[in-house]
């Protein structure tokens, strides 16, 4: 199917606006009131596998209340999070989708942990792609999750529940978990902001792995000061994580007085769908307007990188994980997921290591490529298709869609995605901004840029103080 | 066989002495002229694979004796420099150990060009283990290389010719390279030096992988500031090797005025004969002399974590490396050498991912380990075997040879290896300092502790001005 061919975007009737988030002012035992009447009217079921108890959720609301009423400074304080159900919350089950896979874990995921200390309350456990392994959220026997504003269209995935959650206005925040771009897509089709730390920043300990070195987690909410005050509290070293990663002493700090940012060559951009294409080009004019200084740069080395992910042989690094459990067939298995990660047990070990040196020389190639500029920016997806298009085609347009996601994790970038400019029939189009490792701060000041935010404050880095220029 | 029954290290008469070095004094070309005889007195032909000639080398000996009268600073004006024969040389066959592999570069590994520039001269190309794949040097067509000082034991390997080509005084630096320890068992054996830098900092374009993401180039020389100078030409980024790395900004420097080396457990030196294990005993109370605290450290994690380089599927990047060609069955592939990396070709996908994996964990931990101390003082190879013993059990003496060499480039470690107490017959024995990644300086300044050497200056860096405290 080719981009002229494909359907059209169905836009929500009078263009899309999000909805009103939660009032933060509220306490937060009525935030979490509030949250339920919202989740009840939404009637999205398929958007959780485990929603915790409205009496259960009270109870952290009022300990975090008490907390505030005792003079903590809590930066997410009563900030309600969902989180996707392959990152562990003691007590609740993870089924990372899979009904047999389901075990009740005794610990919290560091991420989790990091947020509950800073006063978000935990809502439930959101669905996904089996075994975050797609990037449409139709994959899963918990349902199809449904786009936010379209229940024809699908949420993106792999955290499809929790791109959805924040969609619908229901959190504040949702975790997520990437490594091809399921933290990213999501928040295209959402209309909202997904942010995806440079590997090892933010723990992977208590996240049931995908790809083990690929796995980043990641934060949705509504706007791009939210996602970011959630970043800068899971960001730190982690000694339960192998991966953790510091910031490097000579981190940049942000981005010059006049940033300037690369946009790919238009060969590059020929993935997208006509009405994708159009939003891309009006948000690089309004990126233009800002005064960045906007170059063309050929960036066909990550793209070609991103096919090593499924394609090549780096795709049994998903049998390592959980490739003995599906071997069993377990009637929960999803077909489209079972076949990818079943397929991957044949993978040889010379190929493994070829893959390897190839991934080596592109990741430096591709850096050297980004050294002259302060970022890249790019569409996050390629096109918008319904449930019954990726059910049809469970394969090809899920791969399309992860043209310009696919590559951040292998090539160690990190890659914030914001909303861009709509599209001409007023449906939500999203952007990337992607820098090599470490420089997640720069790429936060330029997607501020993008979404004309205040930068905020810096990052809080858990080790290295940063201060914010530009 | 237990380290008990093991055959005796024959020591050489009067105790271990290196041959006196050519004299650093005489114009290039004389001193060419001296190698030349020294290497038809050595009648040991089978250090070398391609020995050039006479004339082509007093006409590179001349240009440096120009360049020095012309006003040049060259910090290795004249030195004479043996290459391990899977590092290209332009115009000179690379073989790797295998006839049959040849093949004539046009360039030259940027490791032999920066001593060339800095006024060093190749005299040819040494021989190995096939592939650089062995500890021992008996694993060639072109010969096993026999010990400097004695021809009944082995030189050590993978860089065999290297390593006997400085040990009988042929040359003054040799170059290795060192996935499993090739760069430092040879040193060991021949009472010389064997530096191994952290992965990324000398460069390994132009030559042939072996394991390629855990391959690093070395320099073999009779002393400590010898090896360290040209060390420090080598070091530096460089475009045409992706897996280059550059000092990070908060390198250390070197140690503290009373540096904290750890030893192992007596657990974990079990695997030395009895002679290695007093002369061990006899380095660690010399170090202890020199002011320093030592500490007893259990660093089982990083022997365990050795077993991974041969007997996990990360072997199959030497099936990556070199598989296809030996699937040929080329007559000169050595039996042992095809064996290995033949069997690697089975390896699977996510077995590869497993050890990954597994290695991932490792290496946080084994960090974590040395966290407290300046460095790790090992002995560098267990026993010192004869040629007739390892060809009568070709795999198990080469393996327990690794103990404590294979897990440094796995754990992203620096390894510098130098003499340590004679055993009490009079025979050489080697340790090593080891260090995290980067702490290179460290470990410098350690290992000149325990030779004696004053700690010299420090290694150029190629972009990062470094001075050397304590």
């Amino acid at each position: 199917m080719t981009a002229a061919t494909r359907p059209t975007t169905v836009p929500p009737t009078g263009g899309f606006v999000l909805p009103a988030p939660i009032p933060r002012d509220l306490p937060a035992v009525d935030r979490v009131a509030e949250a339920f009447r919202r989740i009840a009217a939404a009637d999205r079921p398929e958007v959780w596998i485990t929603l915790r108890g409205e009496i259960d959720v009270r109870a952290d609301a009022a300990a975090v209340d008490a907390r505030v009423a005792g003079g903590e400074s809590l930066p997410l304080a009563g900030l309600l999070v969902a989180v996707k159900d392959n990152i562990d919350v003691a007590g609740l089950p993870t089924t990372a989708g899979c009904p047999e896979f389901a075990h009740t874990p005794g610990v919290t995921a560091t991420s989790v942990r990091r947020l509950q200390d800073a006063g978000a309350v935990v809502m439930g456990k959101t669905n996904l792609d089996q075994f975050a392994t797609g990037l449409v959220g139709t994959r899963s026997p918990y349902g199809a999750v449904r786009c936010a504003w379209d229940p024809e269209l699908v949420s993106g995935g792999s955290s499809a529940g929790s791109g959805a959650a924040v969609g619908l206005g229901l959190v504040d925040l949702a975790l997520g978990t990437d490594t091809a771009g399921s933290g990213r897509v999501p928040a295209a089709f959402h209309g909202i902001v997904g942010l995806k730390a440079s590997l090892g920043l933010v723990s992977t300990a208590g996240v049931l792995p995908a790809c083990a070195d690929y796995d980043a987690v990641t934060v949705f909410a509504a706007d791009l000061p939210t996602a970011r005050a959630a970043l800068g509290v899971m960001i730190g070293p982690d000694p339960a994580d192998p991966r953790s990663r510091t910031w490097p002493a000579d981190v940049v700090l942000g981005v010059p007085p006049v940033p300037v940012l690369a946009v790919p060559r238009t060969e590059d951009l020929a993935a997208l769908t006509d009405d994708y294409r159009d939003a891309f080009d009006r948000t690089v004019a309004r990126v233009r307007e800002t005064g960045c200084t906007v170059v063309e740069l050929d960036v066909s080395t990550m793209l070609d990188a991103a096919r090593l992910l499924y394609d090549g042989a780096i795709v049994a690094e998903r049998y390592s994980a959980v490739g003995a459990f599906l071997d069993g067939a377990p009637a929960g298995a999803d077909p489209v997921v079972a076949g990818i990660i079943g397929r991957s047990r044949d993978v040889s070990g010379p190929a493994f290591a070829d893959d390897l040196d190839t991934l080596a020389v592109a990741r430096a190639a591709a850096h050297t490529v980004l050294a002259g500029v302060d970022g890249l920016l790019l569409p996050t997806t390629t096109e918008h298709p319904s449930i019954a298009a990726v059910q049809a085609d469970p394969l090809a347009i899920n791969r399309r869609m992860g043209t310009y996601t696919n590559f951040a994790n292998l090539l160690d970038m990190a890659a914030m995605a914001v909303p861009g400019a709509p599209t001409r029939t007023g449906a939500p189009f999203g952007v990337m901004v992607v820098v090599p490792a470490f420089a997640d701060q720069v790429a936060l000041d330029l997607a501020a840029l993008v979404t004309g935010d205040d930068p905020g404050p810096a990052v809080p880095t858990g080790g290295l103080e940063l201060a914010v220029f530009g």
